[in-house]
This record gives C-alpha cells, structure tokens and sequence, in this order.
C-alpha cells in the first residue's frame, strides 16, 4: 500500500507528513460521533493546508477512482463523517486561517478547519459575534458546521449556521474550485448555490473557506429557570411564550433523566426533583428583566411549580454549564445503567412546529414506557427541537433493537406531529431511510438529480444522505 | 390559434375563463417593469387557481414543447418576468388564498398569488410581522418576491425574502410536485432546495405554495435625518454606522438629484440643497432614542450639515413616504427632463461590502460625467446596496447608448469594489452577461449543471438568468 499510485500522487501534491498511512490514525479517522453507523477503514487521510493542495487530492482520487470523505472534528451525530473503506479521508484540520475580520462589512473569511469557538474569540475581541453555538463549539470546525448545517442554542433568537453562511469556496468533483456567494450584505446573483453546499455533509465537494456574516456583540444576557411538574408543562409554556411574541436568546429543556445525570456527574443543586426545567435567557439589554419577567408569568400559568432568575452572571454561568453538561453527564449515566461498562447514548434529533412541542413530548415519554427503554430529552424547546437520549445496553443485542425502535417511533411521531426527521444533527448514515419518507420519492429523485449534475461518478462521501 | 391542441388541453384543465387569449391581455403579459431587455408575445395567459391546474399546464406545455414562463404582478426589474414568443404564461393572480396563520409556529402559508401588503397586513393583525418590504410591495406578489428573492427597506435589520422561506411546493418540469423545507424553525434533511428554488427567478419551477417564518411585530420606531453636502460623506457615515455596532431597522439615501425630483413631485420640505440625505430608524424600544443619538454623532462626525429626528409617527411617516415616492418622482423627472415624453430611466441594482459604499458613492458620480447622462442614486444605504437611476432620452439612440454605458460601468465598479452586480433586482434577462462575469465559467458550468437536473428540456423560463 505503502507504494500505491495514488498515495504517490498525493505524497508529491502535499509531502510526506500530510500523508497519514499509520493504521492507528486510520482507526481513529474511521467515524465521528454517532451511534448506530456503519464505518470503514480509509486508505489514506490527508491534511491539506490550501485550496490548491485540496484540489490534487480530489483530482488524484478522482484519477485513482477513490472515494473522498471530507472531516473536519468529526463531532458530528449522524455519520457524515464516517470514512468508507479504501477512501482518503480529507482532513481540514490543518486549514486553519482566519484570512480576514471585517468590522465594517460585519464579515470574517475563514479556512474550514478553524474551530467555531477559535472564531467566535476572534470575532468578539472586536466587539462581533458569530452566533452558531453547537454543542461542540469548542472543539468543531466552521467547515463542519458548515457542512452539517450547526445549530446550538443560539438558534431559537439568533438562527443556525445557513444564516451566517454569505459565501463558499469549494472544490468540486471535476477539481474544479467553484467561488458561491458574496461579501455584501445582500445579493441575488444567481442561484443559490452556497446555501445547497451548507447542510449538503460533505456529498457535493470540499469547501475550503467560508465567509460568514457576523453581528454586533450582544448585550449581556439575563437567565432563569422555571422548574415543572411534567414535561408536557414545559412544552406548553413554550408555546405560551412564542405566543405572546417573546424571543429569548436562548430556552432550553432539561428533563428529570438530565437533571439527575448532571447532579450525579456534578452536584451543582439542581432541582432533581422537578420532571423538566426550562432555562431561558433574554439579551434584550433595558427590556431584558420585563421580557424574563413575562416568560415566568407564561411558565407559572403552564403550571411551573417554582420560577427563579439568577441572581448574577455567575448563577446565569453555571445554568448554562449544567446544560452544557447535558450530553458528558448521560454519557456517563448510560454507562452506569448497564453492567460492564457498555451502557450506551442512542442521540435522537426531532424537530417539531413549537406547538406540537406538549405531544411530542408526552409521546417520547409513552415511547420510552412502550419500548421499555430509558429515554432522557433535553433539547433547543423554544426551536421545538429536542434531542431524546435513548439509554441501551451496547452488549446486549435485545436493549439496542428496543432502542433503535424508540428512535424510529420517536422520528414517526414527530414527522405526524408536521415535523423533521432532523433539526440539527443532519442525515448522514443514521437518517437516510428517514430522509426519504420525509422528503417523498419527488424529493429524493431531486437530490438525486443535483449529487449526479454536480458529481456524476460519486466521488465525494459515498453512500451519506442519500 | 383558437383550435391548437394544446389550448384545447388548456381549457379543458382550467375551464375558458382562465385561459387567455385577447390580443390586448396578452400585449399586457408581455413584460415586466424592466427597461433594456426583450419581451416576446405569449400564446396565452393561463390563470390557475391550485396546484393541480398548475401541474396540468406544465404537463401540457411539455407536451406540445411549449416554454413556460411565471408570472406573478410584473413588477420585476429585471425581465425575468418577460414573456418570450409563443410561450404559455402562468400567471398567479388567482391563487391568492392565505391559508393558514400560526402565532406559536410563527409561520404563514400562502398561495403564490398573494401580494406582499395584503400578508404582511394579514399577520401584523395577529401581533406578527412579515418583514420583507420591496417597493412593490403594495402589487407584486410572494410568489415573485420568493422567485426573485426581494429585498426592501427592512433588510438592514431583518434580512431579505430567503432568510423567511421555510418551505415551497413546486411544479417541476416533469409536472411533479416537490415539496420542499419544513414548518419548523429548524431541520436539515437534506439539500436545501427550498433556497434553490427562492432567487432561480422562475427557471427552475412553478411555485405554487409558500411557508413563511413570521416574527413578532416590532416595536414603533424613531426616524431621522442627516443631511450631507456630499454623498461620500453620507457613505462614510454608513460605514461608521457599522463599525460601531449599530443596527438600524432602516438606513437609506436619498441624493440630490432625487430629492429635486421628489420636491417637484409631491413637495414635502425636503432640502434640495443637500447633496445626499440619510433616513435612519431604530426600533430597539427604549433603546431607540440613544442608538438614534449614537447614529447622529457618527454622521456629524462624516460631515453632517444637519441632522434632526422626526418629531412624531407623522413626520416620520412623511420621510418614508418620501422615500417609497423616489421611483414615481424620478420616473416623473426623466420624463420631463428630455421633450417629447421619451425621457425614461434605465435603474441598476449593485451592492459593495459598506466599506466601500463612499467609494461607489464618488464612482457613480465620475460615470455620470464621463457618459454624460444624469445619474440619481437612491437606495439601502445600510446594506451597501444602491440603485444609481440613469435618465436616458428613449428617442435618442446616442441617449440610452451612453445610459447603458453608464450602467454596465456602474457594475464594474461594484464588481471591482468587492461587490455583486445584482443586490436584490436579480438578473432576469438584464444582467445574464454580468452574472457570467461575476460567477465565472465554473459557476457557469454549475448553474447549468442544475438547470438540466431540473428541467431537462428548458422548459422553464428559458432565456432567463443563464
């Protein structure tokens, strides 16, 4: 292998040390954060550090007729990322430039392997801000948000990554590098072609730098807690906000199975006896008490037992980072649950219109009792997006089919209730059969249509989304 | 004509009154509010009232081979609307149902014939806002605003028509309906096809349905005035505006020759001895007053004369009216500006990163001289996107030669300057050769790549865009 054509055409494009052919590394290149998803072993992985070095490795494994697998942290939860067998894996890890940060144009232009919290540092030292949060932020790449379309909590006032998305540079299957978008705050030339690679999981080409719209920083933010008797209250409490036409900048679900988990991983005082606590922040800066003030009245009218604000920035810091700790402390619950240590996170994705929010709520909990899995949820409520944390047993082959089948029915229900089969997590390998019932056989034979046009041998991740 | 088999199909499908064929209604369909471009003859004008009709004339025309062209209210300024010779136009001025309004999804979905005021009324009396606001916005339908991706005053705050689809129906060439997007404030199933769709100026579909994103109603807004003795001063205002992290829900220019021209239309106080005037609103609630004191100091420090806020809703309503009266009032002007009525306006769109909207500011000016025309700028200020009106004598050959000098230079320069030639107008048949420029041959050979996935045999639009 070690003489292969293709890795010596790509050890002359990119030098020896952007070459990774240790088997180790391949095994760690092989998936990204996702459960249940198939993964296989690359040939090579690549570490470009330009556009031009990424434009030989596309040309040379479409040459070579090798698949190309584009990485950025692999933190993602649906497979995009996952290599397949005999491809070279391209990693942007080492396109980590910050080519520009303009003020004035409120934009930055970025490689795709910077990391999105590098970026928002960045930014916020003059006095912008690049809103998209995903759970990952510290350690995720622009390139990777990009691909997968990022969410985060910033979401329910701010919106998801798209949004921020002006313009791309991509290579494309023919190695060819297409420039899409623009620097200006508006333009319609053409079609739309940046916002068909964001969300596209690396199936369409290799984007090797971004420009994002960025904002003015936001005022200091304000937080409080509602803490509820069922889940089902905190639901209708956030349609009650939407309602009486509040936005906050954040609302967050945890339910009773989070707030136990976080306790045990880091005792910060939460109210474990509560079934769901709802975490809301207002960055409205004169207006910002008031708005909290009238998200508690809503809360206490859906039935909160106890609504609280945090008395300081500190209070307010530690809310957030007990959400934050949401996923590492189920994590560690999961493990706990089950013998042997192969106690296991099945991470569902839904998104539903905010006013289904109540019923798929009570649904994920009758889905739980039904499969007879445990079933944590916590989630972006005031986007109607939650993430149900599906508990298994990885040895035990009977507790991962009770689990698959909780994550199917939690997907049905929520596409019954008029909503997605993915909010933020992406199709990937996970979804793809969930894609297709959602968009129809119409839609899938136009996504089908695009990949083809735009890469008509499949070279770029095989077998994702599709 | 009467007898052709395919207005046989036509009338069958859609019953006799909504297929036209009066020589006088067919003159009308011809073209949009476009200057400079061709316009053919239709064969008929079909009027469907559903998706079903819809589908049954895009299947007729395929089969006859006949092209189709969309149309919504005609008050495209670029073409793209423009019948072509022996075409079936699909116009949606009966399809005009507002079908559901949901306050806690914050969505709206409508026909595509709906025009924009009679939405944005419609959910404003629900406490919610539907924000974009082309001029036309009185006439012109969501259906082209989606097809043409319009912007309007609103954008500096709140984004323009693509930032508020959440999802479409689409007749595609095969006369298949596609269904595209979500009711959900998030979800990334798949490619967005939504976005393809918004912007591809009727090339790519019929749409037929629209799911918007609605926000709350904002609050009442403060207005006011600077008043430049030079049009640079007031695009280095505009760039200060940014760079202090202002966000105003409207900044817009207005130059002297369009406040001659709007004086002498309807006159309202305005001071023609100004070179350029900047109207400014915040609606940040108890905010407002500062930011508007904040965005007076930075345009006193570019060299302000003047600068005063309106004293009440009244005064304040009087300065965007004499904003929404720039079009009519220059209209007016070129008209009376060369004998015979033949005088007329030949109107660019460009957009340039803000930075560079004093430089375009002084170039716009320089090309008037250098073509010698008269040059009037209006436009959103604060997106750095502009619309330099070019009065031209339609008479005069040497006239509209040294107009359409004038605008191709005015895009170069927007080009040069890091912009786009198309801000929110689009590209119609107007600017085909400049979005070539400003895309070049790989965006070219993409736009086309897709264009065939979709509709094969050119059915759609042909001529338009590509």
């Amino acid at each position: 292998m070690a003489g292969s054509p293709l890795l010596d055409d790509l050890r002359a494009a990119l030098g020896d040390e952007a070459v990774l052919t240790d088997p180790d590394l391949l095994r760690l290149h092989r998936r990204d954060e996702a459960d249940l998803c198939a993964a296989g072993t690359p040939l090579v992985v690549v570490r470009p550090r330009d556009t031009a070095q990424v434009v030989a490795v596309v040309r040379a494994a479409a040459r070579h007729g090798v698949p190309v697998v584009p990485q950025g942290a692999r933190t993602g939860l649906a497979g995009a990322a996952n290599a397949v067998d005999g491809a070279v894996v391209v990693s942007t890890v080492a396109m980590t430039a910050i080519r520009e940060i303009d003020p004035v144009a409120r934009i930055a232009v970025v490689q795709p392997g910077v990391v999105n919290a590098t970026l928002a540092r960045a930014v916020r030292e003059q006095g912008l801000y690049y809103p998209p949060d995903p759970g990952s932020w510290e350690s995720s790449t622009i390139g990777g948000n990009v691909s997968t379309n990022a969410g985060g909590m910033c979401c329910v006032k701010y919106g998801v990554t798209t949004e921020y998305v002006l313009g791309l540079e991509v290579v494309l299957a023919s190695g060819e590098v297409l420039r899409t978008g623009r620097r200006t705050a508006k333009g319609v030339a053409g079609y739309d072609l940046t916002r068909l690679f964001v969300g596209a999981e690396g199936t369409l080409g290799v984007i090797t730098e971004v420009t994002v719209a960025l904002r003015p920083a936001p005022e200091e933010s304000l937080t409080m807690v509602a803490v509820f008797g069922s889940t089902g209250g905190a639901g209708t409490a956030v349609a009650g906000i939407a309602a009486q036409g509040l936005t906050p900048s954040l609302l967050e679900l945890l339910d009773r199975t989070h707030l136990l988990a976080i306790e045990a991983y880091r005792p910060m005082g939460l109210r474990t006896d509560a079934q769901a606590l709802l975490l809301a922040a207002a960055d409205t800066g004169p207006r910002a008490a008031d708005d909290l003030a009238r998200i508690a009245e809503v809360c206490t009218a859906a039935g909160a037992q106890e609504v609280y604000a945090a008395t300081d920035a500190v209070e307010a810091a530690a809310l957030l980072q007990a959400r934050r700790l949401a996923h590492p402390a189920m994590e560690k619950f999961a493990v706990d649950t089950y013998p042997g240590g192969n106690g296991g996170l099945i991470i569902d994705d839904v998104a539903v219109p905010r006013g289904a929010l109540a019923t798929l709520l009570d649904g994920v909990a009758r889905i739980a009792t039904e499969c007879g899995v445990p079933i944590g949820v916590v989630g972006h409520a005031g986007d109607g997006n939650l993430h149900p944390n599906i508990v298994v047993d990885r040895a035990d082959p009977a507790s991962l089919e009770r689990g698959r089948r909780a994550f199917d029915e939690i997907i049905r229900l929520g596409l019954e209730l008029g909503g997605t089969c993915t909010g933020e997590h992406g199709v990937g390998l996970l979804k793809r059969d969930w894609l297709a019932r959602e968009i129809g056989p119409v839609g899938v034979r136009v996504h089908q249509a695009i990949k083809a046009a735009l890469d008509p041998a499949g070279l770029f991740n095989p077998g994702k989304v599709l």
